[in-house]
């Protein structure tokens, strides 16, 4: 996994699941769990009129569907179509198959050993043991390489943080690893130490004095200069990992003037339980390492894949860091910070160390006339890494590709990130595989697995793939369903998805056993229930909350290029109730595959129930005759979204003679034209598989209808309308980037022009999109 | 017609039809007629051992279903699938429906009122006409209205050219419009006059000396200023009509500082042959209208639709003309211009006119002091403009459209440009519409008629249409068949496609008889006879000559914003013969029914010539199970426009470390696909509808795959890497033209990274577009 904090997802408050401790939950759009429906033309008396028979006959014809399958009240286009005693049987058999123990020997195998992208390890032992099994069980594999840039420590020359003493001599120097814990790590730390660093820092040496500006956010540059009187252009700044993506507060600082950055983690964010090998907290050696690339993908091709004939950006019009920055420990970074003066920090900036937090820019009068010493020797090499891709065809439409994927490389071990979800994924293959080779099954489409190389420099691999194939990508992928850690707690599954995808998640989950005994005996058999009770959301009739996509894993680039509906999903801790930024030891040498066994999960249940999620939903996709894809629920998130965006800027809106008038409008075509499709959805003709074909490809290619091939305003790379993350992180909750990050920005400067435009922009989306639902 | 001169379409003559005295046939890559598929690998020994099998195998393939057909030895994708019997019935009621004298009719009641687009005649009298046909004839009509800035000039205060007494009186006042010089003309001219005028040229008075700059092109310009030592700056200029776009000439003479621009018909570009009403050339006082708009589509809504809810970018960001720019006739040039003194201009720039031609910059001593007033009071008002779209719905995929189109308005009474195209096009969704109803025939795919608005504007109805449908387009559009003019001549039928569509413009151009009794006599029976004699190409088989589409006409938005494949056809004079820039009324007042009658096509023969052919290509595309398009057809030519591209270049390409292997190399990975595909295509089994669909997928979005949706350099509205216009006409005819154009420049500026950034675009596209012909 590539990114944590708001960037990843967009802040899933906004939307929220029912938390009552949550402050912001009064800017949710209040309303009663059973209005649902008929809010749709709240206050629009003719608009209600002309859509109430509608819906009155949409849930009439639901409610006929369920009957017959006896399934949910959810919309299930599926229903209709396949034979459920044959749905149930090829369940069945994928469940049955799918082992534990098998995930298990996979972890080992792929978690033992370092594997960071461009190494042997990764590129040829790894590669060449997915490729070997994928030639035996599926019906075709192919290894697709590409040369990029990425970056790299130098074994020779050591990153390090240290004191110049006041004589010129260097002492507390950082630690260039995290030191081995337990007899495994002592064991399996010897072999290859994987050094930390943060990805595409630019090498250089600089001295000077420390200034500590909390997490490094454009607030926090703002705070410490125009609240704290700190000028920190040619200071070394220290800031705190966690909040926003690493590599925007490597941007702020270059920004600011800083000669170089450091950032730890922080034990109140972190260790704030005890820590390894003790329990799961990050112990005080820790490391997060990461990438700070910003565009995403091989920095040298942007737009195009970095195959052998492609040009080549210089690497000053990359964008990638001219500072240098380097990750430290808690540990080390409490000699830094201990050793700095001056004003002590805002209340809200300490942190968990046991100190008084200062701000620095001066030494304590121990350390006068000491200086920071700040030396990255990082490298950017050019290197090969290699995409697997292996395929089962489909028997009826081998043209429809079904994806699943996710990324193989790691920053050390990597037990849960990526590598549990790796193991899942070769489990999932292989069962899916022998199926088809035993002549017991073979999905109506062709089933795809991906394993991206790079994901962890800027999600290269996948990003370089989705060049590649955009046209092939735009017209055949059916969708695309990622999961980076499949397990990094037990306390509940958890999902973001572009919203056409949730009906299918609650119906795949409520057929999954709860791995979790305790839930089990709560009278929460399966895996939906206990989701739902941790994630209950109001404004969901009560189904649980599934989150919206962000820029966080390998979906990226489906959605953002080629428009494909696309998931993430995971088994987590109680992400609401932990305030961590994410799982402790993320990033760190000590993920590892005894952390997984010690804390998370010993007995492969938990992968084991992700294993039937990804294997089911990647089953009813390639199965259904209808593909189980709910039009419906996403033209009611857009409704919503736009509900939320009026409410919170109705009254600058109008000041500036704007009206959102035509945006609702918009939207309710768009929802108006979705339940006419699963009007004709419910009239089909099963047996008319042209009829059929031109139903699927409307649902197939809704979400390609919200990609603007403009791009968004000053970044091309993102095309989604809708799901486009924002530039302004406070935002990000509400969607629709282009519009509301114009809206954050004409409150700030006066251009209201630009968000006429961007509503002009906005609405016609819709409308196109509705206009891609219905005939000509 | 929008536009004439090179930038209509691209170069005909380097792909070159066989004019023995044609001086760049020696550009063309030689070849004998017979080697066209042995020279694929070319002293490329490797490539054609794995070749050869190959296409041993395709030609095998092939000569197995010609001899099924007993039809013809092109690539027929066609032959295997459809019964003849049935095909050639359908063909045979289409034929003897389709009535010469409708055609007339319908000419009559489109073109003999003055029908501009913004007018009560065009978007009330002439829609009414055409729904309420419709909309008895065909399942559905739509009229799709959009409010765009048009320009017109004022009523009151009529647009002039005149000359300046020293005594302040203004003589010599150019003609507001065209005189009658026939009883029809007496009697038509009479209701409305349709002034002179060039659309979008600012408003503006301006008075001083007159330059002539020949035709106003780059080189006309660098020509005055550093041969010919004469400054424009705040001087009128006079270029005569012709050779490149009348919206370059006006921004040309913008940027190079003339005050104003006039521009006039000289008679040796437009009257070579004896004048109206005696003969078709142009009347001395006839005048050219016209647009100077160079972006194309609504100036104040690139990108997006006109619709009410989008943004209008402020006028002064369109791009459109600051200077007062008028059109005149020869009659009144002839004033102006034997009223300046100064040099003679070089004897290359003399024209037509009883002249000597001086370059002037100041007057003769008879017009001392005189000054030359050049008056605009043109007007830029937001009028709704209504495209017309009429729909049969296809009885098996009714989701997949194949298009025919032709605008509707005109400049004045526009009988050939483009009433002569409508006028057929009203006839074919007639009878076809009838072969509905009485239920003897529905076609498998939709067919969908589009009478578009504002052509003459800058294809605005065609290209906010197509912005507004640019989904549905990209994913459901089969092809689009457009004709502009009908009938401009009667030498022979000429075609501009997509190379995709050459095979079936044969096919369908053998079927249907010789209009010209004169050629039927010599042997030739068929349009195809006639159009193989006129223009044979040695490079094509021997095949009649294809060319490459521009920008001219309402095709243009579909190819380069949605990869439709598309062709532009009608019948002609000897183009190449007659070295004329366009027949010779073009966009005058003598573009009339009588002028149609009299010198062109007075029994409506070869109208009805042109609706079998257009109506028989649809009724193919429809109906065909594999729809006729040649992706070989498409390699090849690509392949050719390579080489080339390489001969022309290869000196300073190498110079500079440039080698075109891999763009080879990609051309042959794409012909082999291609190969793969027509071999495919012959072992299809018919009955498997998705099978037969998943193949028409690919053959239908071959070029959607050579759109590059960051849009060409510094040209986001052109997508379309091979087929986008080039910036230097006279590179024009290569093709590719962000690679040529780039060349173009490195050769001048020297910047040949540029040229290796677009060769790996360009290279890119094609390995793309293999790709989406192949199962990945």
């Amino acid at each position: 996994m590539y990114r944590r904090g708001l960037r990843e997802g967009m802040d899933t408050r906004q939307y929220g699941y029912d938390q009552q401790t949550e402050p912001l939950s009064s800017r949710s759009v209040s309303k009663s769990p059973h209005s649902k429906r008929l809010n749709i033309s709240k206050g629009k008396a003719i608009g209600l009129l002309v859509l109430l028979p509608l819906f009155t006959l949409v849930i009439g014809l639901l409610i006929g569907l369920s009957s017959h399958t006896s399934r949910s009240d959810d919309f299930a286009t599926s229903s209709v179509i396949v034979d459920t005693s044959t749905q149930q049987d090829v369940r069945d058999l994928l469940f049955n198959n799918l082992k534990a123990e098998n995930i298990k020997r996979n972890l080992k195998a792929l978690a033992s050993k370092v594997h960071l992208a461009g190494t042997s390890q990764e590129e040829d032992i790894l590669v060449d043991l997915i490729v070997n099994n994928w030639k035996e069980q599926l019906d075709e594999v192919k290894v697709y390489p590409y040369d990029v840039l990425l970056s790299v420590p130098n074994e020779k020359d050591p990153n390090y943080v240290a004191m110049k003493n006041s004589d010129g001599s260097i002492s507390h120097k950082s630690k260039a690893y995290e030191s081995p814990l337990t007899p495994w790590e002592e064991e399996n730390f010897k072999t290859i130490k994987q050094p930390t660093f943060l990805s595409y820092a630019a090498a250089g040496h600089v001295e000077g004095q420390l200034v500590f500006v909390n997490y490094g956010r454009v607030q926090d540059f703002e705070t410490i200069s125009r609240t704290l009187n700190i000028d920190v252009r040619g200071k070394i700044c220290i800031v705190k990992f966690g909040k926003i993506f690493r590599g925007d507060k490597a941007i702020y600082a270059e920004r600011n003037g800083c000669s170089g950055l450091i950032m730890y983690s922080d034990p109140a964010d972190y260790s704030s339980d005890s820590t390894y090998p003790n329990g799961w907290g990050l112990p005080p050696d820790g490391v997060q390492r990461g990438s700070l690339h910003l565009r995403d993908g091989d920095p040298l091709t942007p737009f195009y894949p970095s195959i052998k004939s492609s040009y080549r950006i210089p690497e000053n019009e990359t964008g990638l860091p001219t500072i240098p920055v380097q990750p430290i420990s808690a540990e080390d970074a409490l000699i830094y910070l201990s050793s700095i003066g001056g004003d002590s920090a805002p209340s809200d900036w300490m942190g968990g160390l046991n100190i008084t937090y200062k701000l620095g820019g001066k030494m304590t009068d121990d350390f006068a006339n000491h200086n920071i010493v700040l030396h990255v020797a990082n490298t950017r090499p050019i290197t090969e890494v290699k995409n697997i891709i292996g395929f089962i065809r489909g028997s009826v439409e081998p043209d429809r590709y079904v994806m699943i994927g996710n990324h193989r490389d790691a920053w050390v071990f990597g037990a849960l990130d990526p590598s549990s979800g790796t193991a899942v994924m070769l489990e999932v293959a292989r069962v899916m595989g022998e199926m088809v080779k035993s002549g017991k099954w073979r999905p109506r489409r062709s089933i795809v697995f991906c394993s991206w190389a790079a994901e962890e420099y800027g999600l290269i691999g996948s990003i370089e793939w989705v060049e590649q194939f955009e046209k092939k990508l735009l017209m055949n992928a059916v969708t695309y369903l990622n999961v980076d850690i499949a397990v990094q707690g037990t306390a509940t599954f958890r999902a973001r998805a572009t919203p056409n995808l949730r009906s299918i998640l609650y119906e795949v989950t409520k057929e999954v056993p709860n791995p979790d005994p305790k839930e089990v005996a709560n009278n929460r058999p399966t895996v939906y229930d206990t989701w739902k009770k941790v994630y209950y959301d109001k404004n969901n009739n009560g189904r649980p909350f599934v989150g919206f996509l962000g820029s966080g894993s390998d979906y990226m680039m489906f959605v953002q290029k080629t428009g494909v509906s696309s998931l993430d999903i995971r088994y987590t801790f109680d992400e609401h109730n932990k305030k961590l930024s994410s799982y402790p030891v993320y990033h760190s040498a000590h993920d590892t595959i005894e952390y997984f066994e010690k804390f998370l999960d010993p007995d492969y249940k938990f992968s084991l129930a992700m294993a039937r999620i990804w294997g089911d939903l990647a089953r009813r996709f390639a199965d259904d005759s209808v593909i189980p894809f709910n039009p419906i629920d996403y033209a009611e998130q857009i409704r919503d979204m736009i509900n939320i965006i009026d409410k919170n800027n109705a009254k600058q809106l109008a000041e500036n003679g704007i009206r959102l008038d035509g945006l609702h409008s918009a939207a309710e075509t768009l929802l108006k034209s979705s339940i006419d499709l699963a009007r004709d959805i419910s009239n089909i003709n099963i047996t008319n598989f042209l009829q059929v074909r031109e139903l699927n490809d409307k649902l197939m290619y809704l979400d390609r209808a919200f990609l603007d091939f403009q791009g968004l305003p000053g970044r091309p790379y993102f095309r989604h309308v809708v799901f486009a993350p924002s530039v302004h992180d406070s935002y990000a909750g509400a969607g629709f980037s282009g519009l509301t990050d114009a809206i954050y920005e004409a409150k700030r400067d006066g251009n209201w022009e630009k968000v006429k435009k961007q509503l002009s922009i906005t609405t016609f989306h819709l409308l196109s999109a509705a206009s891609t639902l219905t005939k000509f």
